[in-house]
C-alpha cells in the first residue's frame, strides 16, 4: 500500500468512532502503555520511543525495583501512583490511564503477566517469543479472547522500512518464483550472566532470542507456512555461557511450493542477514532486522542495486508497532501480528528443538 | 607458504631428477596432457590454458567428433596422430607425449577413462564430481595404484588466489574459533538438453555440479572433515529440466570441533558464496569460486574490509592446477588433491542423497 493512502486510512482510522465492545479506545487521546519489566528492552529500548508516536503514550510503569521505577516514572512524566510492583500489579485494573500493558519480561514471565493483564481488563502487547511453549501461547491467546481484549506480540520487523519494502518486493515477483531463503542471525554473548543463558527464565538459548527473527523472516519474506523442518544444534557444553542453553541451531525449512529456508541463530558470532532468492533474482538484507542501519540490495547474481525503502508507517519501527497496536484497538481490526502470529512460530520452534534432539525431520 | 618460498619449491622440484619409478618426466620438458572430451570445459575452459602453464603442454586429444577434434588439434599445435576417437583410445599407451590424461567426459564416464588410462600407463587428472558412487571411485584409485600412476582430482580451488588466501587467514585465526560455514552454489540451468540433467550421465543435479564447490569449500575452510549429515532436497519435478535429476539441495554438516557447515546447490537461482564465522571476526567470498573475478572480505559484523589476496601459484588457477600434476610427477608427491580427496567428497555426496531420500541424519 502506499504510503499516502495508508496515511489516510490511518487518519480515517483515528477519527471513527471505537468500535470495538468494552472499554474501547476514545478517538480523541493516545492509547495508555503501561510497561511491565524495566531492562535493557522495556526500559532502554521502548521508553523513549513514545516521544515517537502519534496514538501512544506511555503512562504507567511495573518493576521490581521501586527506585529505578521512580527515575523512569520522573523521566517519561508517569505519575506515582501509575508505578506497580509485580504484587501490586494486579491494581493495575484500576487504572484507566492504562489501555495496553506492553510485557518486556524474560520469556518464562511472559504467560503469567499477559494472562494477568487480560484478568485486569487491559489489552496486551507481548514481546517475542511470546512464551517459553506453545501450551502457554494457546493460554494467552484463550486468556485474551475470554476477556474480550487483544493480543500482540513485538514483532517490530512487520513495522520496519527495510523489511516491509523486501516483503513487497518479494509478492511483487522481484525475485520471480521464490526457491531459497536464507537467514542467519547472531552475536556474540559475552556475559554469562544474561538471564537469557538461565533456561529458568529464557526457555532456550538463541533459538529463542535472534532465532526468532530468523524465522521470522523465513515466513514473512516468502509469504508461506512451513510444512516441514530438520533442525541440528551446535553447543560447546563445557563453555559456561552455554550450560543451561544452546548456542548454534540451524533448521531447514520447507514450504508448499517446494521453497526452502535455511535458518541458523547463534551466540558465538555476529551475524544479521537476509537472502530470498528466486528464478528471476534475489532480494538481500545486511544488517536486515538491526534497530536501524539496515541495508538492502537486489540483483540477479549479487548485490546490483542498492535499494532505499519508502518511509515506514512511523518514525521508528517501535513507533510503528506501539501505534499499531492503539489503533487496533480503536478500530477493532486484529493486529497483523497477533497472539495467532506468535503462536506459529512457538509450533515451529516447538518443532526445531525436537528435530534437533531427536535427529529427524519433524512435519509441521 | 609464502609464494616466494612456493617458487623456490617448484624450482627446485623441476631440476631434481625425477624420483618416481617407470616412465617419469624428464627435468627438461613439460608433462604431455591429453584431453579427453573435447565439450565446454576440456575444449572451451583447459585447452587454452596450457599457454599459461610453465610446466605441461597440450599433446593429444581424445574425441568423439573427428572435425571437432582436427580444428581444435590444428588451433593447439596437437599433431594428427595424437587425435583418438573414444574406440581407439587405449593406442594412447603408446604415445611418448602423452603423460597425463585429463577426463573432462561427464560423470559417468570419469571412472572408466580413468582406469583405461591407467592401464594404458599414463597419470590421470579427472575432473570433479570424480565419479557417480563410492565403489567408482575407489575402482578407480585401486587402478593407477595398480598401474603406479598419479591421480588427481580436477579442483581448481585449491590452486584460485582467493581460495588459498582464505584457507590461509582461516588456518591462521583470523575469525578466530570457527563456529559455522554456509556455502550456496547455484546458477540457472536454462537448457533441457545439457547431459548434467541426464541421470545417465551425470549421476545426479545440481549436488554432482556446482554442489561439489559448496562441499568443498566446507572441508577446506573449516579444515576438518565432517562426521554428520541431514539434507533436504526441492525439485519441482514437473518442470522438463529436473525430470531426472535434483533441482535444490540443501545439507548441514556437522564437524568434530563443533562447527556447522550450511550448504546448497541449486539449478534454480544464481549464487556463488561462501561465509565463515568464527568467535572473532568472518571471511567471506563472493563470488567465492568464479573462473575470475572473486573477491573477499574480512570483518567482525559484516564486509569491514575487502582482501586482495597474493598471486596464486600460476598465472591462473588452471595453469596451476595443470603445473601441479606435471610437478607432482616430477616430484614423486601426492598432488594435494588426489584421488583419495575425490573418494572423501563422493562418500558425503553418497551421504547427502542418503539423508536427502530417508529424512534422516546420516553419520559419516
Amino acid at each position: 500500500m502506499p504510503i499516502e493512502r495508508r496515511d489516510l486510512l490511518l487518519a480515517a482510522a483515528s477519527l471513527a468512532v471505537a468500535s470495538a465492545a468494552g472499554r474501547a479506545l476514545a478517538a480523541d487521546r493516545p492509547a495508555g502503555y503501561a510497561i511491565v519489566g524495566l531492562g535493557t528492552y522495556g526500559l532502554g529500548v521502548i521508553a523513549p520511543q513514545f516521544a515517537n508516536c502519534r496514538h501512544s503514550r506511555l503512562t504507567a510503569l511495573v518493576s521490581g525495583d521501586p527506585a529505578k521505577a521512580r527515575a523512569a516514572a520522573a523521566r517519561y512524566g508517569v505519575p506515582e501512583r501509575s508505578i506497580y510492583s509485580y504484587e501490586t500489579f494486579d491494581q493495575i485494573a484500576g487504572n484507566p490511564d492504562v489501555d495496553i500493558v506492553y510485557v518486556c519480561l524474560p520469556n518464562s514471565m511472559h504467560a503469567e503477566y499477559t494472562i494477568r493483564a487480560a484478568k485486569a481488563g487491559k489489552h496486551v502487547m507481548c514481546e517475542k517469543p511470546m512464551a517459553v511453549s506453545v501450551a502457554e501461547a494457546e493460554a494467552m491467546i484463550a486468556a485474551c479472547k475470554a476477556a474480550d481484549r487483544k493480543l500482540m506480540i513485538g514483532y517490530r520487523c512487520h513495522f520496519e522500512p527495510y523489511n516491509l519494502e523486501a516483503m513487497r518486493l518479494a509478492r511483487a515477483g522481484a525475485a520471480g518464483k521464490i526457491r531459497y531463503l536464507r537467514s542467519e542471525h547472531g552475536f556474540i554473548q559475552s556475559d554469562p550472566s544474561k538471564w537469557r543463558l538461565k533456561r529458568a527464565l529464557s526457555g532456550g538459548g538463541s533459538l529463542m532470542d535472534m532465532g526468532v527473527y530468523s524465522l521470522q523472516a523465513a515466513r514473512y519474506m516468502t509469504g508461506e507456512e512451513p510444512i516441514e523442518v530438520a533442525a541440528r544444534e551446535s553447543t560447546d557444553r563445557s563453555d559456561p555461557r552455554f550450560a543451561e542453553v544452546e548456542d548454534m541451531i540451524e533448521w531447514l525449512l520447507k514450504f508448499p511450493s517446494g521453497a526452502i529456508a535455511s535458518c541458523l541463530s547463534m551466540y558465538s558470532a555476529n551475524q544479521n542477514h537476509v537472502l530470498l532468492m528466486g528464478d528471476k533474482g534475489r532480494i538481500e538484507l545486511e544488517p536486515a532486522t538491526r534497530y536501524d542501519g539496515n541495508r538492502m540490495w537486489t540483483g540477479r547474481d549479487g548485490r546490483a542495486q542498492e535499494i532505499t525503502p519508502p518511509p515506514g508507517p512511523a518514525p521508528t519501527q517501535f513507533a510503528g508497532q506501539l501505534d499499531h497496536m492503539a489503533q487496533s484497538i480503536r478500530t477493532g481490526a486484529e493486529p497483523i501480528v497477533s497472539g495467532e502470529e506468535g503462536l506459529r512460530d512457538m509450533k515451529i520452534i516447538e518443532a526445531i528443538y525436537l528435530s534437533a534432539r531427536e535427529g529427524r525431520a519433524v512435519r509441521l
